[in-house]
């Protein structure tokens, strides 16, 4: 039987796919959604549904499934992981796709390199996951599939949950935005991004450390939890934003924090574009609350993280540090004042930087 | 003509149900409403609606006016409101409609006293307003018509607005939850009930002064402002509740906060009686969303403001004096820790209880 090596990234979006995370889209993408999601982020029956989510297939690969009736899907050290029935080899137009799911195609944007990286090739069809895709340790200590994130939630009681989604540390303005958040709701789940990202993010399973000291040191066990969200991360603003909002109700989200230039990179996105798109679609069509926020900081004369919207005062009473000084700080052993980030958080980074 | 001398209560009630602030309700209430209200909390219409709105006549009123074809409103002062042209006077059920109404029938209770003292009749009709009802010095610095902050949401431009009701100055523990709902919507309006509350309660022109120098101080002036809410207090509870979230659709609010024991007093309502019932009903029957928020404190381990929901930290931790020790401290001339209450806030306090 001909097979099909899949990316680190596939492989993420396969594993969800295969949880139920995905839904409503059940299968990989073939042509005719790949077309309709690109052109209409929606799947070839209408509904809302943002990236096309099938492997890429090398030139050679393509060629090579011609025909078959059934295809192996591999991981990428070369383990089984399960099988496509009913293949469809498809070819896409990376060049002029990437501007209709990033709004740009420039290769320096990591969403657009990473489509344009793997070639035209897709390879549609029903996946039937065979291997068991459990996330290894240290990623195995909290729920990652929508079954068991549903099963904390309703062992808590809570009928209104909020999700965050970050693939940062968290300090302490993203504390407050979250707190804010939670204060109107039952519960909070912290749903950090621990799929693929790139080079220059803080490393998932350092995050990891920070998120579960933050939640044990600062939030109320009975009110927050810690659940892990696998997907890659595109990094595509406004349309990932829906994504993000979109499976989070498949994980139990009643309500979805969105931030200011969510899912964004460099200079891609207008800042409220996310926030604007979450809320023109509403609930109705994401199946979540979509919960908007502000850039916040720590005010000297507010006393407290605030935001534009809730501090009147001048940016001189404003505490803050740019990231690179922030890190350069943390890897000098120096620790950035509490106001900022939480020392429990920032002595995790602070090893890590060291 | 026939007359009849309105209390302060009832004038206030006239004033807003003159301005349209008690949409649906067009009309002083006649018998049919009156009983739908008391035993369904809905006019005989169908629609939502809590407290029947018809002022009290004494004995000897309701037999003067038997006949008549229409009849003078006056003023606690004698001086003329308006007309009635189709008077309704009909006897009521004080003794047992207060035990719907209220859910007592203590006349400990401050709103079952009012409706108990202002005995069984009452009179029903069209209101036709012709004197200025407008708020006198000093509560005419601030809108306090729908129309006048409905105008001024425009001006500013805010879709979404969240409502704060309040009679009480505001603290931090109350500031934390109105930035808290403001850092997810366009607006927040401060919207103190200012007309007959009990004895007891911070006078409105003390109160007023505090929330003009908070708004001055600790909020942004387009994103924050001050309008009045010109009703008595009832101190009914959920029902209550009912009524301040219905009409400040009105006054143009898309959501509204809902605290704990939301217009309680005593011990006569369920702390989340009035989130429970406010969230059942839902936007759908209110016309606002409801935002319900718990009770709030500073947590010196939080370094912050927080709730039960937010922090996890032993009470040893949280900052509290109770309600006497801080009236006996701005007694005192002493001001109490800023994490409870603004200095700017606490001084005319200080001079008010001097």
């Amino acid at each position: 039987m001909p097979s099909v090596p899949l990316s680190p990234r596939d492989r993420s979006d396969l594993r969800l796919l295969s949880w139920g995370a995905y839904a409503p889209l059940a299968e990989l993408t073939g042509e005719a959604d790949h077309r309709s999601i690109v052109d209409e982020m929606r799947l070839g029956g209408g509904q809302l549904w943002p990236f096309p989510i099938a492997p890429a297939l090398s030139d050679d690969v393509a060629s090579a499934l011609s025909g078959a009736s059934s295809v192996d899907l591999l991981g990428p050290d070369g383990e089984l992981l399960g099988t496509v029935t009913d293949p469809e080899v498809y070819r896409t137009e990376p060049a002029t796709d990437v501007k209709s799911l990033f709004g740009t195609d420039d290769p320096a944007h990591p969403g657009v390199a990473a489509v344009l990286e793997a070639g035209p090739w897709r390879l549609g069809g029903t996946a039937q996951v065979d291997a068991d895709l459990s996330l290894a340790a240290p990623f195995d200590r909290h729920p990652s599939t929508p079954a068991a994130v549903k099963a904390a939630i309703a062992e808590r009681g809570w009928q209104r949950v909020v999700f965050f989604q970050t693939r940062n540390p968290i300090h302490r303005a993203h504390e407050y935005l979250t707190k804010c958040a939670l204060e109107t709701v039952d519960g909070l789940v912290i749903h950090p991004l621990v799929g693929e990202t790139k080079e220059g993010d803080v490393p998932a399973d350092v995050r990891l450390r920070c998120y579960e000291v933050l939640l044990e040191s600062y939030y109320p066990p009975d009110r927050a939890m810690l659940a892990l969200f696998a997907a890659p991360m595109r990094y595509a603003g406004p349309r990932e934003a829906v994504l993000h909002a979109l499976v989070r109700a498949n994980f139990g989200a009643t309500h979805f924090i969105v931030g200011r230039d969510h899912a964004g990179v460099g200079n891609y996105y207008g800042t409220y574009e996310a926030q604007d798109l979450l809320l023109s679609l509403g609930q109705e069509a994401l199946g979540v609350v979509p919960v908007p926020f502000e850039h916040s900081f720590y005010c000297n004369a507010c006393g407290a993280v605030a935001s534009a919207k809730t501090c009147p005062h001048d940016q001189s009473e404003h505490l803050h540090l740019s990231g690179t000084r922030q890190r350069e700080m943390l890897s000098a052993g120096e620790l950035p004042p509490p106001e900022l980030t939480r020392p429990e958080v920032a002595i995790i980074l602070q090893e890590a930087y060291a």
